[in-house]
């Protein structure tokens, strides 16, 4: 036995003697080496591509002789012909070994690799799909032996990939007898395992060797909008994003409002349920369209959501989201069925993922912002906030991770602003006002130049500007404070106290000026005391959860911060300081992880463990109610105000005085005093 | 610890010393006593009666004083107030123990408790409910500690039942938070087990102590009518019993008409398999009306047919069991929701139940008659034929089992007969023909006289004689042969042969005429020579099924024959004889097991043990195809006279002679080397 060659594996490490003639794969196998096979060794998937080293090997302690391995073979040579292998590479169920050899796994043929995600925090995603393929050759039925056709397919699969037991998707019942003829007896199946331990369950086949790549949506269900990202299982590769409004919004505009909707009215939510799941089905043959593959081969979806997008999305009525205590109906983790929640364009037996809540304000998306972020393992203290229409903040590191909601309301997202929108092509998106001149100068969605730059007029032509979105309202509020046009209770001063013509009356109290475009027949784009106020109640509703989560955690300030979001990611950081969005850090602390939900969503698309992982954080998390503390209450009074100064910002070294005194026109407090309600 | 009273159960003999003060049902669950609670102990459901003995018991060796249990307690004297308790009851869970006693559970009070059949065979089912109710208290939602109603429902069930974990049929999810609010937190639900060790699964919930009850179907799904069993989950009881026909007839006759339409016409299976569902939904609705009970209480049904209709129910196309070599899609039990198959009239969480398939050609209903008449735990040989459009026909005793299914078609049920007609009121059911005057007299549905009766005529005014049923068929061809009108090829002789006008000429061949109501408006009556060709080939297929087991058995006869179906049970064993449908046994061998299969559908509806039972025995049961079996052929042919004389009948006396000379009227072969086609 000693005589037997030796065959280290790469990366791994792994290691182990067999006899002369053991294909790579088999040798891989027995050692647990993570090599990739469909076809389970036939020479047909092409899956399990190894590549020998030859020459010496110190660090193994191996010299690798050039006839290391068996020669090339006719299957190898079929292969290399019809679709070409790499420079070096074999098929590992082809190749036996003959000499001590040293054997690289190459990522793409490792089941469990790693996906680098794109987001800030460069990290990777280890590939652990829920759900793989087996191809297997099944006995033809015969009248002596009258099993079913299903029984046939189970002996197979527990001869063939010792799989001993697999449940069955009812739905794939009936397709079982077509595809296993029109294939011969060969068939591809697709096995999908709610975790680790899980009994396989069969849940897509197609006739003989399927080569059409298995793949899953990872869904960010928002109030506003539907993102979904159609991801390889295999590979973990996004091959295309797509995005759809919420048809919900018809039904009311934020959470409660929906909640509300489905109080008043019999059917509501159900209603709403429906509205959700026929977008969903359009956003799928939507993308699967634009990735040019069949639906069929959509196996897996993965949702992220808030607990009232949830409940509406299971069919649940969200009433006892509207009301105290806030009671889920279920805050755990759910697998289902795409037919379960009637998503029509996926096959039935698609399986439905969907992460848990962590409170009844803090929903799974929330719980995949964590998955995404993970605060838990965070060395210094971050604060992590999910800007949407309700904000999710989290708080922690690796010692302890809290989570809060804050009811901001759509301000941010352009809603309840008079010149408000969405971001769309024409949308101003930021802005600047010159501390000396008052004028404003801007950038708008659809064109990289700013107003004041040749070309920006002629390339905005078509578009034309047409409104103000989330991040521009931001700024716009921020610069107003900074050029001295606003007090720090947030009041616009008059033309005659401001010295520009731009601040205009309205009424008791004044608006900026913008731009006006009505000479062209387009709107006059104004920021109004009412938008002003709409800002400061959102971005006090926000600053008073953070500010909450760190009395709780008992600190006075946060070592960074993160904006998520899809908004989050076109937030200036300074101007959300300068606002008093978020609590003082150095700006350079300030990042965004883009869609953090979606991210999170992503990972758990791929990854079992993720999703393991996931249910343990959220069980962890201390869960903070914002709507019974009464310090979340002072907080949000307290916040207010938009009173910084050049300090602790140098860069902000344009902005000499800040004017000392209000430019108080009326007996209006300031909106700070408004009691917050919710349900 | 010795000084403990020492509590002893009847009727198991259980027995263990407790701490005075136990309650008796607590004493029983450490005993693991079978002694039934829904509300868990909390004095609510009354369930866990018992009744204590006193008195001296030396077979337990115990003397039991008076003052062995607690006093009547208030709340038992409520229970008694509110609904009454039979002399000498206590309730379990509040009587407890004070001195040593001995307590009987009474059957009622018994979860395992025995239902006896009314089926010939007297035996016992042991209830053993794969559905069973608990009453909980939940905690009520608290938003410092958010966690979902679901998962506080779970906390409850695994302190208060010792429920460690259980699964959530989807659909109910969304039902449960207005339960948990309309039962101020109390709540009853049900969780069903596929097996033994399974998980348990809620499928229902209802507000408070639900007292409704749990009931199931157990539905014979066959080719020519459905016939369902409105069966209490609790006692076994059967409150109602209904049948319909199946609509699928429209579609053809017999099983290969159907598969045949399903191949010519595309969609022409599903189309059957609405057809199907539709009926079951009336045919439940319809039931439960009956009974007068919710159909939401009904929370299981349970299946037997044969695999064509088996594949038709599941929407699976039964392309393949129409042709060579008969492939199910699956053989084994199914488990699946009401959901799943589109049973909307029940809840969709309802669990659904198919007894595994025998073979392509021996489905769940054969397996049901299987686990009805236990063949595999007869002491004698025993031959078991379930007659209907299909016979499945199973031979065995302790040693081995086997079964095959011969296509008799539909001629035993009336169809193809000229005169022939469903077993409804004016139909002939019976019929004797004189030796000597030739002259029938018959009985019809709807009238116990025979139609030599007075008041027959009178009786039967209304529905009038409308043709004949199968059994009738069947005794009319026998008596044919006994009274010497028909020779043992199956001619009918012309009147001149036979010496009686009543058999009269068509065509080359000759009918009997058995009653002509023409002058009163109603039909002309005959057995044709075509009829008695049709019975000749049904009951050689029959007879050519059961000697093909035999063959392969290796035996020449059969210690008794049970003749199951719900024609079966109207078979006159001595016509059957007479015609050659079975085998020669004694008369008094010849029983009739009723409807076995619905039986059999019953006792799986009643017992996870049994369906663990039944899976087991059709895994051991040896498949005969018949279809590629030459013997069958050969006894096909063969089995085509009808030759019996009086021997070995004394029954028969009253037949003296017998024609030796056949009335062969043509060229006519007799039908015997027709070629029987499958497929």
């Amino acid at each position: 036995m000693s005589q037997d060659p030796l065959v280290v594996f790469t990366p791994s490490g792994k290691r182990g003697r067999f006899p002369v003639g053991t294909p790579v794969l088999t040798a891989a196998r027995q050692l647990g080496v993570d090599l990739d096979s469909v076809c389970g060794g036939r020479g047909i998937c092409s899956k399990c591509q190894i590549t020998p080293s030859y020459g010496e090997f110190s660090k193994h302690g191996v010299t690798v002789a050039d006839n290391a391995l068996s020669e090339w073979n006719a299957v190898e040579e079929r292969y290399q012909q019809k679709r070409g292998l790499k420079p070096g590479r074999r098929l590992g169920c082809q190749a036996t070994v003959q000499r001590d050899v040293v054997i690289d796994v190459p990522p793409e043929s490792q089941v469990h690799k790693q996906v680098v995600r794109k987001a800030a925090a460069v990290r990777a995603i280890e590939m652990d799909p829920a759900t793989r393929l087996y191809y297997v050759e099944v006995d033809e039925p015969d009248m002596h032996e009258p099993t079913g056709d299903l029984e046939r397919l189970k002996r197979a699969l527990a001869a063939q990939w010792d799989i001993p037991a697999i449940s069955t998707e009812f739905s794939t019942l009936a397709q079982l007898q077509p595809i296993l003829r029109k294939g011969s007896w060969k068939i591809t199946v697709a096995l999908h395992k709610i975790d680790e331990t899980a009994t396989p369950r069969l849940i897509a086949a197609w006739p003989g060797l399927y080569e059409g790549g298995l793949y899953g949506l990872a869904i960010d269900l928002g109030s506003t909008t539907i993102a979904a990202h159609l991801t390889s299982l295999e590979t973990g590769e996004v091959l295309a994003s797509s995005g759809i409004m919420n048809p919900q919004i018809r039904f009311g505009e934020d959470l409660m409002s929906r909640v509300s909707y489905a109080m008043m009215n019999a059917g509501g939510a159900a209603e709403m349920t429906a509205a959700v799941r026929d977008a969903l089905n359009t956003l799928t043959t939507g993308i699967a369209d634009e990735a040019g593959i069949a639906t069929d081969a959509i196996v897996e979806a993965v949702f992220v959501c808030n607990p009232v997008m949830h409940h509406l999305l299971l069919g649940i009525d969200p009433v006892e989201l509207g009301q105290a205590p806030f009671a889920l109906a279920t805050s755990e983790s759910l697998s289902l069925s795409a037919r379960d929640l009637g998503l029509d364009a996926l096959r039935d037996a698609a399986r439905i993922y969907v992460l848990p809540c962590i409170a009844g304000h803090v929903g799974a998306d929330a719980a995949a912002v964590a998955l995404s972020e993970e605060p838990g393992k965070s060395p210094d203290l971050a604060l992590i906030v999910d800007v949407g229409t309700n904000a999710e903040i989290l708080l922690g590191d690796a010692t302890r991770v809290l989570a809060c909601s804050s009811p901001t309301g759509p301000a941010f997202e352009g809603a309840q602003i008079s010149s408000g929108q969405r971001a769309a092509p024409g949308a101003i998106e930021a802005i600047r006002i010159d501390p000396v001149t008052k004028a404003p100068r801007f950038r708008v969605i659809g064109c990289d130049l700013w107003s004041d730059e040749d070309g920006f007029w002629a390339q905005t032509a078509q578009t034309g500007i047409t409104g103000i979105c989330g991040s521009g309202i931001i700024e716009a509020v921020a610069e107003l404070r900074l050029a001295g046009l606003m007090d720090p209770s947030g009041l616009i001063g008059s033309a005659a106290q401001t010295g520009t013509e731009r601040c205009i009356a309205e009424g008791r109290t004044h608006a900026y000026l913008v731009h006006d475009g009505s000479a062209e027949g387009g709107p006059r784009i104004t920021v109004t005391q009412g938008d002003i106020r709409a800002i400061q109640l959102a971005k006090s509703a926000l600053y008073a959860g953070a500010r909450l989560l760190m009395d709780v955690r008992g600190v006075d300030k946060v070592d960074r911060v993160v904006l998520a979001g899809a908004f989050g990611a076109h937030i200036s950081p300074l101007h959300a300081m300068v606002l008093g969005m978020i609590p003082d850090v150095p700006l350079d602390k300030v990042t965004s992880a883009g869609n953090a939900a979606g991210t999170g969503a992503r990972i758990a698309l791929c990854s079992l463990k993720a999703r393991a992982e996931i249910e343990r954080v959220v069980r962890e998390i201390t869960k903070v109610e914002t709507a019974i503390e009464p310090r979340f209450q002072e907080h949000f009074v307290a916040a207010n105000a938009v009173p910084h100064a050049t300090d602790p910002f140098p860069e902000l070294a344009r902005v000499v005085t800040l004017p000392q005194v209000g430019f108080n026109a009326g007996g209006e407090d300031g909106g700070g005093r408004r009691r917050r309600r919710r349900g």
